[in-house]
């Protein structure tokens, strides 16, 4: 019953195997291995983006901080939801590989940006003179840390108020594969032909161990991309383990399967959730993250059980009066099962 | 024929496998996965050191850029020999984690600071006034970046100008247990024994994956470098992987047998190497490096068989006089094969 | 009718003098003539401070920026109004300095900070762990950005919830002088005794040509500010003339007298506004500052008699409809006459 | 007899009747006052650059490091002299606006670069993967640290190599008109003409109070300097008083009188030293700055007379031998008389 992140399930065996598979022999290091050369390819085609350059590293926080910096001057703004990662999650990284950009907090329902308030704010911005920090580039994340989805056209509705603006466009896609079952759309849809420039697009949420790529469709932007990740500490000497993981990912639809899955389980619990009495939910359930309230005897008896989640916030306690309704945040991962949540629900129900 | 660096070979078998046992359900992450206890109390007991504090992250530019910030000012100097790897190959990854602080390159025979002119360099920081960059911490290479190994006599003649100037000291260990083997001393000899505050202890060179560890003997840093580890985007979600190799790689010796096997290695090329007429060393062989020189028709024999080294400096040709001698750095790692090595030297005797 | 800032005006008489009678003969350099040392026997007096650290700058954001580095970690925040100088009209100057901190916008009615407002955040933050940025300095303007002050007991409601919080306190008095006489208690009441632990204690905008003193209550933080003030650029050669322009501006109650001037001929204006049918005010007028509404046509009126400042917000525009109110911000400064404002006011009265 | 520095002297009198005289009315805020107009239009008279961009700060240390921060990516590195006033007099400025910028030091006689020691340094950089610091800006002092002045072949013969490299050039003129003088050449032939394309150009030690203009060839800098400069918190409200200062500096050729007395002054004072048996020249005097080394018996004397100038290196002391030999900087500046050099030499005679 472990719903308490997506971070805290194993990989994927494809992944462990695809280790110990390219651990024969020697290879090229710092990203000169011919595994990522696979990568490169199978990245260009799934995005139907041959121009793309694709880099990897080992954590989501890299790759936004990396890819937000080689769009960013350090006078400049990024523009993001209020409860955006960058923002909350951290610990102020996108700052510091920017060398001091502000964060530009956009609000709007369910973890989405409202575009009426980003037109607003980029406006403002806009005005700007010397005196005051310049406009810089928006930041969407999808899957949201709300557990929502951007439609394309959401999407759009942001990214042309970016474009008109003349800033960049970057997707924090540590839950990409999340939202693009959910949408079922393509991922050249979700992405550059809805205006995104920069891609962090994840794999460690999904089954990987530790590899997210940040993929640069516009190229102009690569080399220093590759300065600023091996100052960053970010360019894996043996980085063939990085390519091992991202191949396998890609390779016979597994990240698709893995998302699948996660969202599936998703849904089920959602399902579940709502055949109890009393239940609420918070934000809708579009991928794999539902956000609920239930009463705090539920809470007890399904924590006590063993369940492991975050209250939402995540300073609630046990202690108190049983009725009142405490909100969750619970997190499926491709390895979540049906037995998982109905061991979930039965002790909730008590 | 591999002899490029110690960064192209495989992962050892026991670090893949450790990977793989370590897959298995649910883990807590960030660094709170119960691995990541067994590698605290694995390294306190190897460093005869209960209060160290012990942090992973993946690559070696990130150890030491992080180990360095936190004991660094933006307006400080971080002595270092002139060819050490933080000042040639880090892309100035410590300038970028201190904030602007400045690198004091210090001279000295074999990669090896002299005492004497640490000594004048922190003398003349100071005397330092407002006007000037302030004296700050020492790094000491550790396997040094030209194969030699600092003996505890010599770390010490450096650690007590440092003690004496009120700095502390920083150990890159990229190669330490390389410079173990090679000293026939204990790790706490090595380290705190000798004044060194804070270590970068190198796991993925001699044969981990991507891990490496820093020690903080003085547990008041801890908390700063969690936060600048998190800031830094090297705090990894999936944490129990890097624990896994640390873990593996300290169990039942693992990590000394494999160093001695490439100190063995680096022992026996450099014996074959020197049997052949013309050879010189450019540096003396102490570890698992060897820098050496010969003819270039013998590089060109070798190199047009297959084996692959750097040339040192990397811009030599193969084109031009067949007798003009060639300098090359060649690095042996745990994998290294006897075989190999005579391949390569029936390759350059031709 | 120059309205537009209180920067815009002259130097008082006695600044000039003093800078002329400053130029006699030689004067060590960077701080260290005598100048200085009545400057800071004059602030301590003043402040009934005896420890007190006080340095020169010349502009406000200088000396915002170094005094709140030297009270910030990178990764931590400041708590500052959402309407602040810091954070809207310095250029990012403030994350420039503390290399990326992040600004806590806290909302509150006129420019002020609600307390409870700020307890909320700074307890949403002191719950932060590794993934967050960590709580930080307090930033409080007197006068504040919307020409306001804040009282002697709005600040200390402030600096408890700070003092309770473990963090430290900084004063931005680019208008202190203004702030000061309209709540009539002692600078030290306004500073210390009430929590302040770093000032910006203006001159610039007050009648000087270009001064700020940073008065650091806490003399641990002296060499530390010395170094960033080097650092940044901000340490004078010739130092002497700053050193005149703050010791005449503190000699036979100068600051105290142009401020009064300032802040009566404020009243005036406000008083004289108030006659006019169908003007209002968007914040009560506390100090020199008045930010009033009246109808375009009374604008078009004035401007094109040569009235000189800034619509509020600074996009309207005359042209459009007689009848329609837009606010205005107006500044006087020591040397607004009640001629001015008489024109002024005729004029927009057509 | 003060010969500490140039910036211990006064500032001209036209200079402080300057800023009374701007003293008058109201006048336009950071830098859109008229009299910027005045100084752009002279700058680009003089420097017949019709086209170039023309900021000013108030110290040689905001010029520089905005300046070379304007022209250098954080991954790059500044070749500058060993010696240089950014490398060894400004705490780190550079590193700090650059954002970790690396200072690669040329070595060469007398304070200026060797060419061929400088291509060696560009040629290893240039060679730089992703691994190290990338080639950035080379900055000239003129006149160097060390009193020389770089003749228009030298300049030449490093911008030569600059430009073949394909990296920006930067020129230190904290004391550019007492090379300009030494050299007899034009302002373009100086810097444009020959390479340069941003020029810091010194108005305080030549005899403002606190002035430099930064005068950028290429016009496409401006806006990303101008949002550096606010962001440093060195641009100023009451913009008037730096643009006076300028303007009457470069009226009627004060500024090339008052470096022609400084410099004249030089001579003659290396003359006389020069009549005193067993003085010996550190360096060539070549414009106002003097490096002659005498025996301590003069030291004292001249020191207990009051004379005031340092050690060179400064930690020299009076307690002796009275036969050493130790030497000291002089330096001369526009308000230094000929009976202030005839008293020294008087006193060191004995």
């Amino acid at each position: 019953m472990f719903f308490a992140s997506d971070n805290g399930g194993p990989a994927a065996p494809e992944i462990i195997n695809a280790i110990a598979a390219a651990n024969a022999g020697y290879a090229s290091a710092y990203g000169n291995d011919d595994l990522m050369d696979a990568v490169t390819h199978k990245i260009r085609t799934v995005f139907e983006a041959p121009d793309a350059i694709v880099y990897l590293v080992a954590t989501g926080t890299a790759a936004n901080a990396l890819g937000l910096a080689t769009l960013t001057q350090p006078w400049q703004t990024i523009y993001c939801h209020r409860v955006s990662h960058i923002e909350e999650d951290e610990c102020g990284a996108p700052e510091f590989y920017t060398n001091g950009a502000k964060l530009g907090l956009i609000d709007g329902a369910d973890g989405r940006m409202d575009p009426a308030a980003l037109d607003t704010a980029i406006n403002h911005t806009a005005r700007a003179g010397v005196h005051n920090v310049q406009k810089g580039p928006l930041s969407i994340t999808n899957t949201t840390e709300t557990g929502t989805v951007y439609t394309l056209d959401h999407i759009r509705s942001l990214t042309k108020i970016a474009k008109n603006a003349g800033i960049p466009v970057h997707m924090d896609g540590a839950r990409f594969a999340n939202a693009l079952i959910s949408l079922g759309c393509t991922p050249a849809e979700m992405t550059w032909k809805s205006g995104v420039d920069v891609l962090s697009f994840g794999g460690t949420k999904n089954g990987c161990m530790g590899v997210e790529a940040v993929v640069l469709f516009n190229p102009d932007l690569a080399w220093e991309f590759e300065l600023r990740r091996k100052r960053g500490g970010h360019l894996f000497s043996k980085h063939r383990y990085l390519s091992a993981q991202m191949n396998a990912y890609l390779t016979d639809d597994l990240w698709l399967q893995l998302a699948t899955q996660a969202n599936d389980m998703g849904a089920y619990l959602a399902q579940e959730l709502s055949k109890i009495a009393g239940t609420s939910f918070v934000h809708p359930t579009e991928a794999n993250m539902i956000f609920a309230s239930w009463d705090r005897a539920g809470h007890r008896r399904a924590q006590n059980a063993g369940a492991y989640y975050y209250f939402w916030p995540s300073d609630y306690s046990l202690d108190g009066d049983d009725d009142e309704k405490l909100a969750a945040r619970l997190v499926c991962n491709w390895a979540t099962t049906k037995d998982d949540i109905d061991q979930l629900i039965h002790h909730i129900k008590g």
